[in-house]
């Protein structure tokens, strides 16, 4: 088969659409025949050789997949060969096959493209592992997403407002009409207001009750300023650094929390209790119509460079998918 | 009735035992008799001029007490006068009779003396509240606790251990003995030893999964560092101070939490509902004699001044009560 190798780490040119073996399910695996993948942050910061995949993971980028299961391993029961499904990756998504353990794919939702199915995984997973289960967000609170046109950003504002919160986007204007459509209440320019003052502004005061940061330490003590009394902020990314100064003094007068998570380190058994979560609670949201996938625009894997490139621009929304087709 | 009041803030000897107005109880509330209340290190703040009551609090000091209902207010139900309580206050327990919210009483649990029952309120609604309800401390899990000889460390040592964590306290090295008699696995001199390399040596490298701490910026480093995976860091005070340098890569590598929390600001609602979780989860434990009140000593109200001095040396362990008796 084909996949992206990266021979060398460096720019999107690192990305060399080559000839590799075939993958080999093991004890519990499906091997699926993948249709498309898509672009994760992720994979910007393994091909610059900054995030090696963890121990037992493809060396190959690609978090995610949509596609038909190609062959079962032993020990698998409820998928069968043939069956259209997406998954969830530790990594080997850019790709023709890609071996996964069975607990990480899910059915194609009903009335979602096969191929644009690539985009929901690592997003479903993400954000509902970390807005729900991790931050409890309830039905009358207010959700603070960062980086609202990623990919994770309009499946957070979907999911949010899908789940009857308030959702406030950051994002640069360009994208605030989109963003809207999707469910934000209120979007922000992150490059002309104060995110805080906005919060607390559309919160009559009160502050944000969630917050999904991609920021980091650049945004840390903004963030522990915008929350609510009782609020959760939740770090997945780092853009803006690691190391920030909290004022512990400013998160106990409003009993806040700082979490930091990542979806990929995890042991395959909590990303199988996570993907059950989305299944039982995201995928039936995504069939009635209040969730959809956001594909920016599709490219053939061979032109994943491009992607790269266009994803580092950050003015995509939502997500870009790789076929294979 | 006597209360203790402070005309000026400053040093111990700004408690002045007074006479004062006696409490009236508002609907919903009742008026307890005081047999004793204990010192909280909120105390020591609220006396020297830092940490005001909050709004609608009484004016004097004391954050628990236990006695015998003296009166009933309005829309009171399930308690009779003259019943032994003990409760949580907002303030006001340094007095001979003080008003509360019917939700903020406790029974005295079977067993325990009515006077030492005034060391429990706010040792078993902070630590319950912080360690259970918001860290989800389980069975087989490693509980840090800093402070290991207050109040709060007493209380945490013994609960942790009587839920089945593995219990590290760390202490000054004269406290130690007690404090594994109370259920500490591990004890730590934090004056020659590092925390994080005995919590890893104890732990073979996997770290506490819940810190319980009273130091905030000065251990913010190293109580992160100090986490397993998954672990949930709650701060509950700030003896070394508020602001601190937080590593959002090292919390994101565990997928940690760090929470602040306090107990007097929460409205009291939020006070009633800990209160009624304390009563159904942590009364029992207590009636069955696997916690018991840690009095280091009783002092009248008039020997306030003593007290704090006493605490703030930190040479007790447990709690220094103060009675009107």
């Amino acid at each position: 088969m084909r996949a992206i190798t990266i021979p060398e780490p460096g720019g999107p040119e690192a990305l060399v659409w080559s000839e590799v073996p075939d993958p080999e399910p093991g004890p519990g695996e499906v091997v699926v025949d993948v249709r498309a993948s898509a672009v994760n942050r992720a994979d910007l910061l393994q091909r610059q050789g900054h995030y090696p995949p963890p121990p037992g993971a493809s060396a190959y980028p690609g978090l995610e997949c949509a596609g038909v299961i190609g062959a079962l391993g032993p020990d698998v029961t409820g998928w069968r060969v043939g069956q259209e499904v997406c998954a969830l990756l530790a990594g080997g998504g850019y790709a023709e096959r890609v071996a996964v353990p069975a607990g990480q794919l899910l059915p194609v939702p009903a009335g979602v493209d096969p191929v644009d199915a690539a985009a929901l995984p690592e997003v479903a997973c993400t954000v509902w592992s970390n807005v729900v289960r991790l931050a409890g967000l309830g039905a009358g609170e207010t959700l603070l997403v960062h980086g609202g046109g990623s990919g994770i950003g309009t499946f957070a504002i979907q999911l949010g407002a899908a789940l009857g919160a308030t959702v406030v986007a950051t994002a640069r204007k360009t994208k605030h009409r989109v963003l809207r459509e999707l469910g934000a209440a209120h979007t922000v320019d992150y490059r002309e207001q104060d995110f805080v003052e906005e919060v607390r502004r559309v919160t009559e005061g009160r502050g944000a009750d969630v917050i999904l940061d991609i920021m980091g330490a650049s945004y840390l003590g903004r963030n522990v300023a915008a929350l609510a009394t009782g609020g959760r902020l939740v770090v997945i990314g780092m853009q803006g650094g690691r190391k920030g100064e909290l004022d512990l003094g400013a998160l106990l007068a409003k009993r806040g929390t700082v979490a930091a998570t990542a979806l990929r380190s995890r042991p395959v058994a909590e990303k199988a209790e996570i993907v059950r979560g989305v299944r039982e609670q995201v995928w039936p949201l995504i069939e009635a119509g209040r969730i959809r996938p956001i594909v920016d625009r599709r490219l053939p894997m061979s032109r994943a460079a491009e992607a790269h490139q266009l994803c580092e621009t950050s003015e995509h929304v939502g997500k870009v998918l790789l076929t294979t087709g």
